[in-house]
């Protein structure tokens, strides 16, 4: 499954009858980073709230659903946490509010599931799990405006949005009760990640998913701005291994990296790689929305060089060949992502 | 009052007849620049929760509580705040949970009242005086360990505590406000503030209040680790004088500034100044407990030459002549503060 044979193999005695547990399970990298977990002999405990409109799919892990334990529970509640923390010797914590839009609607929600809910899982971890260990999904978003390109991990982070802001809370809970605590833990930025489960009902949650679909329905896409903004993206398995990599090694506890993509594309470029995959999609430049150009970035990309550095990951799968996978996949069970 | 009597001039014309909610209002330093609002003929309303140990004290208005009007209420309310702020030309926005000790005993609490709270607040400017200037009280601590010496606004920020983090997450809520809702804001970050009406009935506020109540009690103070670790301070009066000049300027919008000290002075020297004044007192050099030493940082000393660039603030009361100061008003006022 995974591109690198060699990781594969350490991978598979890393994670062979161990305990996992993964927060947002049900979601888009959650249920792939279950799949890979399955496939390496792991006891797997998805937990997900399935909040309408959040991500969380059961179509997700329609097969492997027989082979992980699922449990449907909101991380925000302490009680459940301290229970079902118990016993795992890895979490990768995914569970999260990722809309920028949802957040400045309603910032006291995002409030809730991006900084307690966090603290809920780490304080569980303190009280009942304290030799656990904990991989955070972070976001290339709480960087806000890049000052300069590739953006590395020593650049300030100056959110742009109340997730933002929330989601960097979140990941520095992690650092300090790794600091403080010793609860072993590790924040991963990520990028725009896209792939086969990805969310694509709504326009909520960044723009990757939206563009796939609405290229899939034939549609005239609508390009913000001038089109030539470039960004990067980490396709799916790629990020998967990244959370699977930074759990097998104690050498980056404490430390927070960024993921990135293989090659650094403009959103034009990304929406024409699409349309060759969708000839019956097209595509035109239209000025951007006021609420949206109130919180867009401009170019971003990020240097992954710390975790090549320190585990050896890099992004593999180049776009065209991810976006042709995702098409592939999405049209293959519409009916499961579309509604 | 304030040691420039050019600003004096200025800021009066400023704040008179302007109307001035100061948040955490009866707290140290929310009463000092209460004062100095009422010398510049401002109509002031100060909000303060009261909650036992946080700071709120009624003997810190004594002179002045006939000429404020005074609001007992707790920021988290979304209702309470939703109507105080109307009309309000100014906000100063001090209320918070500063210590340390108990955001890491209890991170919900501190979640609520650093984070919840200023979103509270915001949304009810948002919404109901979106013309109104915030002036927010950060602090040095969101740096963490200094990475290099003076700290100015371009170190990067790592917190140590859940503290720190929420304090963060708290200030970026304003600069986000300020650059997506034009919600005019600037926040300041606070170095060891000391003086008059300082909190000094325990020792979880930071270690300045504490030595300062040791010393006039007399007693033999504990000076953790070597004694050698520097700091700066700031009088009350000149971190007053700051906010006021914040406040009357649209060039500060959106941005954040150290404050910083005149001297940078040891924690040995600090108490030997303190025992000059209290000779009775005497010191001896400890060993750092544990639960201190995981949340210690170290030598810490800010840059303040940003805020001098943009607004000629500098701090000019020197150590030994404030804490002479702050000697006097506590031994007068000693029944108030010490339990």
């Amino acid at each position: 499954m995974v591109e690198s044979r060699q990781s594969m193999v350490d991978l598979r005695n890393v994670f062979r009858n161990k305990n996992v547990m993964v927060t947002g399970g049900l979601g888009f990298i959650g249920s792939n980073l279950a799949r890979y977990l399955v496939e390496y002999g792991a006891n797997v405990l998805l937990v997900d709230s399935l909040i309408p409109d959040y991500g969380g799919n059961m179509a997700n892990v329609e097969d492997i659903k027989d082979v992980v334990r699922i449990n449907i529970a909101d991380v925000r509640t302490r009680s459940t946490m301290n229970h079902l923390v118990q016993g795992q010797d890895y979490i990768f914590n995914l569970a999260g509010q990722v809309s920028h839009i949802d957040s400045m609607a309603d910032p006291y929600t995002d409030l809730e599931i991006n900084c307690h809910s966090q603290l809920s899982i780490l304080e569980a971890c303190r009280n009942n799990n304290p030799t656990v260990k904990v991989v955070f999904a972070s976001t290339r978003q709480i960087y806000g405006v890049p000052e300069y390109l590739p953006v590395d991990e020593r650049h300030l982070l100056r959110p742009t949005d109340v997730n933002g802001i929330n989601k960097m809370a979140g990941e520095w809970y992690h650092i300090v009760y790794n600091n403080v605590y010793g609860i072993k833990a590790t924040s991963l930025r990520l990028t725009n990640t896209y792939g086969p489960r990805q969310l694509v009902k709504h326009n909520r949650q960044g723009f990757v998913g939206w563009l796939i679909r609405q290229a899939i329905d034939g549609e005239e896409i609508k390009i913000f701005g001038t089109g030539q903004q470039r960004r990067d993206f980490t396709y799916v398995d790629d990020a998967v291994l990244a959370f699977l990599l930074a759990a097998s090694s104690d050498d980056v506890n404490g430390q927070v990296y960024n993921l990135g993509g293989p090659e650094i594309v403009s959103l034009l470029q990304f929406v024409e790689m699409l349309i060759d995959l969708c000839p019956q999609a097209s595509y035109r430049v239209v000025p951007f929305p006021e609420d949206r150009k109130r919180i867009d970035i401009g170019d971003y990309y990020g240097s992954f060089e710390k975790i090549k550095e320190t585990l050896g990951w890099e992004p593999v799968v180049g776009l065209r060949e991810g976006l042709s996978r995702t098409v592939e996949y999405l049209l293959a069970n519409k009916e499961r992502y579309w509604t």
